[in-house]
């Protein structure tokens, strides 16, 4: 299951495993036969209280605003978000160290670094770039904004952003799923013993850290990130200066041609994109690219023939009703079709391994099962995890008392951000959501896929159908981000209380931390969000830097919902139906065939985001696999050493050039110079005019 | 003295030396106290006529045309030659080895691959690629059209590049410095035993190739030249297709914003003046780069204030009366104060070095004496290369008898396609050459310093002067074609002796290698500029691809012998003198300062050549210095062994292309796209004008 969770668009990491596997071989290598607590008995484990330091929260603080800023460009370029737990263990081991080191030199030594701290700002960074990623910035909340309601033609109403009611609307909803998986996690965890894939990886890479060869080996990937972050850096900067304009600078770049270029078919030279397909699994880049090649060089071309007759000639290019509503729908029929497959597939898997566990027994025989925690005698490492993990108690009524507390509130203040709202709307969400969140946590536990948005796109049918036309266009993408917050925060920090776990992390310095990583999010995230708003005017068009395609997306499942099928162009529902039942299909073949041809077949939702953007992304991200798969032809081990480091480098230094591009723009100094690329007539015209 | 030589522009090799030493060392490290020798003992040498395998003179006539494409290119875009011996050496390594291993595969095995052929193949490429420069295509001969002659706005007449006369030409005039050189050979390698840096240089390589692991280390290289000739080639490529008009392209790239590439400082993405740069001593790369901000960064800018004072204002930006003319004699002074101080200092060590050898000491005091040969008592090596050197004789008649023949029929009938250059002129430069062409080889083989192109100019000053306004400026043009072409090959050719004498090649067969080498290069370098020439119709025009910056520069200077100082700008003289004095002071400093601190001082060749044409070069060259710099930090070892590959890679890759893409231009294939580097400004005026 492992590498296939793309979704709008949380990857969870679909390299860790193999990636952590190697790391695993390489460091304990000398050392087989003694397991890796036996290793860390010398060391002390801190306090819960000493275990959240100050240096550690300041470290996240630091490490949410980057996460943040490069959340929130990939959500609001192409909404494919990779996971990011390596560069946030590296970065954040990188920065204590750096800055224990100083201290040392200094005189002043603290406490040691421990892997306690270092899961505690992994933790607190996951938790405040989460709220990035779940507070749909580029998606259901940024899809309430007049700007996206013109595009797409609807007169649902709008709300316009507003850093205000962001930060309080986050508030009242981000913590209630961290309230409602707390008292499971001893079930879900030590009782049931699920895998959590990417919080098990990240354990191991944050205990790896800490045995002095993980240190040294942590060293250099620190410094191979630090030497792309630098380059990416720079050349998002250098790029900068030629943009003066539409149309301007390397993101233009027409590579293969003009003709090309204006179907969406080029490389855009942006290193964030070229990172992410390095991490992103072989199948997804090559699907991502076969769904551009589908839909822009061949299903649109032959629809546009038909204007006139399917639908009316000379639309705006943006217009629902015309080529772009083609575009919007089949992309949303294929991302449904194949969410529908996976949420019934996982919910059967859920509901087996339930029943299996309450039988009482202690193997699952549908997930892959490869922890070493399923013998059945507890072994020295099982044991003193979950010493530890038992010892710090979450009493259960403080959490139930929370849930309750906040969905009260919340309750309460949510019909009075958005009037289309209802109160009870909201109280059936909260009836609802803990079960819910336990159903995504537990099958996250199983399959390393949070599937928050699939049942966030179920909030957006059924409230917007229960709201109708009254308003039920804003209540089904407000409806979609309360459920949203919940579901993929109760997935996100089960994944991590299974990291706490394996590192013999307090579950009460996580639950602080993740409190507190909630809040810092609260706040970033609207923060950053806010700055790209006002920094670049054509943020959500089609055609701009900043496209947030998800936010037109998200907006016209709600239109669909309400309405029904009746807005669409002619033939539209017809494409729907075809490449709905063709994303389940597709998925139906995958787990129908063995593991190895089953990994040719292509993800439907991977394949559905280019048909609303195009291939420029495609291009770059296979631009990364190939890099990568040559590096890999050459030195296997390096590339598997590195190729995270260099992968996080290049996505971090892009994204953080955002923050100084945004602030230049905001303070309206334009670059200076425009790379224009003219076709050879044009270019003519265009020097007889300069001339004369 | 090794590493200064920059002329326009043979640059004889500045790096060879050091990078054989290393060669030498990590080959015979394991074989210590075994002279070459020794180690060849057991290998036959084959017969003369076995040496001149028809496989060969095949090689030799696909690399003369390869080189004759770079050369050409070189010699249109900046004038900067680097030595390409190494490139021959190692490509024609490759080309052989390819072919005997097909046919060992094929089961047709002829002779084996020996040392001998190498040093066949080498001469006659460096004979047939020599004419291309020596053919004065981007010097003398070009600056007789009339493209060159308006620019200047002299009325001194022209005569327009033709294939058929230029054929002809190069016919009569360039198989007399082999003639003139052939009965010295004994007198300059054996009884002298002038080092000649370049062809030893050479000849260690070629022996090196031959031994088994010199022939892994050869394949090894050859490997990077291969993958770094595809990259540079594909790069031409795909840069071609951008542009699509006058500044367009990477070629025209404000990577320093617009206002520095207005005054040429720029990186032009050209991959084979960042070879050059490889190849190049670091203090030519600074050279050239001090050379352009002094002039295109402060003096320019200066004198441009003064317009409509020290010159009219509005005269076209080429108009020699105007700022062009500061330009081209302030470059000229500098290239003559050089030349006139390196004339004279090897002209004091020529004869300084020939009285010592007259009088029969055999240690030359002022040479640097590197070479082994040196021990009074003949060494194994010397005795067994001096017994194949005279085995096969060339006798002294036949080459007087060629020398005469030739002459004579050049006097004839160079006054017939040039009706401005008399027979008598032609006749006392006949006179004189063998003497000059025996200075120029015996200061090559102590310097290896080719100074052709000095006296190239003196025969311009003392031919045009003479001939006076009577067609002065072309006779003094032809006049110094004749010069060059004769002191040139002699130079080149007494370095091929050498090569051969070192690894036991006949000198029949060189002499015959050569004569053929030679004539390939008059009839495939004139076909190659041909080419250039009806491919680019801006060819010579000061802001094209192809400026051609001798072209002006010689004809300019056969102007200031007929017309005296009469006709440059105000103040201009003065400038000159200065920098005439400046140039002579910069080379007494660094003959003065000890070798450490000498090399610091730039080199005023070197610094001209930008006067002209802007620093966009002196960049890329940096580039290349840069990170062949990085390199050697980086692995001394590996960037010693590989750079001179790498170097020769992008050099002839780019260079190349330029084959496909004159043809390209031939046929009226355009390139499609114009990438355009507009200002903000006019950016948003364009798009105003494109969208109305």
């Amino acid at each position: 299951m492992v590498g296939n969770a793309i979704d709008e668009a949380k990857l969870e990491n679909g390299f860790d495993h193999e990636e952590e596997e190697e790391e695993r071989g390489d460091k304990n290598g000398g050392e087989y036969g003694m397991s890796v607590e036996q290793m860390f008995e010398g060391r002390q484990v801190p306090s819960w209280g000493n275990q959240l330091t100050m240096r550690a929260l300041g470290v996240s603080f630091v490490l949410s605003v980057l996460f943040s800023f490069i959340v929130m460009k990939l959500n609001l370029t192409t909404g494919i978000i990779p996971s990011l737990n390596v560069s946030a263990g590296l970065l954040g081991f990188f920065f204590v160290k750096t800055w224990t080191k100083l201290l040392q030199k200094s005189g002043i030594l603290g406490q040691p670094f421990t892997r306690q701290e270092n899961t505690v700002i992994q933790t607190c960074v996951v938790a405040s770039s989460g709220i990035a990623f779940s507070g749909g910035f580029g998606s259901y909340l940024f899809g309430m904004s007049e700007r996206i309601a013109k595009q797409s033609g609807d007169d649902g109403g709008f709300k316009n952003p507003s850093l205000g009611w962001i930060i309080g609307f986050l508030f009242v909803v981000s913590f209630l799923g961290l309230f409602s998986v707390v008292p499971l996690r001893k079930i879900m965890i030590i009782d049931f013993k699920l895998t959590y894939p990417s919080g098990t990886a990240t354990a191991h890479l944050i205990n790896s850290f800490h045995t002095p060869q993980g240190a040294k080996l942590a060293k250099k990937q620190v410094k191979t990130l630090g030497k792309f972050f630098s380059f990416s850096f720079l050349w998002g900067f250098f790029q900068w200066f030629f943009t003066a304009g539409d149309d301007c600078g390397f993101a233009s770049f027409p590579t293969f041609g003009l003709k090309a270029y204006e179907n969406r078919f080029y490389f855009d030279f942006s290193s964030t994109y070229v990172g992410v397909g390095m991490i992103c699994p072989y199948i997804i880049n090559i699907s991502v690219l076969l769904g551009g090649i589908l839909s822009w060089g061949l299903m649109w071309p032959l629809i546009e023939k038909r204007e006139g007759d399917w639908y009316p000639a000379g639309l705006s290019p943006s217009n629902m009703h015309g080529i772009q509503g083609y575009k919007v729908f089949i992309a949303i029929a294929m991302i449904l079709g194949d969410g529908l497959y996976n949420f019934v597939k996982v919910l059967i898997k859920t509901l087996t391994g339930l029943f299996y566990q309450l039988r009482g027994r202690q193997t699952l025989p549908i997930a892959n099962q490869q922890s070493p925690d399923a013998s059945d005698k507890l072994s020295y490492d099982d044991q003193r995890r979950t010493e530890l993990f038992l010892k710090d108690r979450i009493p259960t009524w403080f959490s139930v008392a929370g849930y309750v507390t906040i969905a009260s509130i919340s309750t309460i203040v949510l019909p009075h951000i958005f009037h289309q709202l209802k109160w009870y709307y909201v109280l059936v969400i909260y009836i609802f959501a803990p079960i819910l969140a336990f159903c995504n946590a537990y099958g996250a536990g199983l399959t390393d896929w949070s599937l928050a948005s699939t049942y966030g796109k179920l909030a957006i049918f059924t409230i917007g159908a229960w709201a109708g036309q009254n308003g039920g266009v804003l209540a089904g993408l407000i409806a979609c981000g309360v459920m949203m917050n919940i579901v993929s925060t109760a997935s996100d920090l089960m994944q991590d209380f299974k990291t706490g776990y394996l590192t013999l992390t307090s579950p009460r310095s996580m639950f602080v931390s993740q409190v507190i990583g909630t809040a810092m999010g609260c706040i970033v995230s609207p923060c950053v969000f806010w700055l790209f708003y006002k920094a670049f005017n054509d943020l959500g068009l089609p055609e701009s830097q900043y496209p947030a395609p998800f936010a037109t997306v998200y907006r016209n499942m709600s239109i669909l919902g309400v309405q029904g099928f009746s807005s669409l162009p002619r033939e539209c529902l017809m494409l729907c139906y075809v490449f709905f039942g063709a994303a389940i299909l597709m998925n139906f073949t995958k787990d129908m065939l063995d593991k190895k041809w089953g990994a040719f077949v292509p993800l439907p939702m991977a394949m559905a985001i280019p048909f609303y953007l195009g291939s420029y992304f495609a291009i770059d991200m296979c631009v990364g696999s190939l890099i990568l798969f040559v590096w890999q032809k050459l030195n296997r081990e390096k590339a598997d050493a590195f190729s995270a480091a260099v992968a996080s480098g290049l996505i971090c230094g892009d994204g953080i050039w955002t923050l100084p591009s945004s602030i230049l723009a905001l303070f309206g100094v334009q670059p200076p110079i425009c790379m224009k690329f003219l076709s050879r007539g044009a270019n003519v015209r265009v020097d007889n005019f300069l001339t004369t």
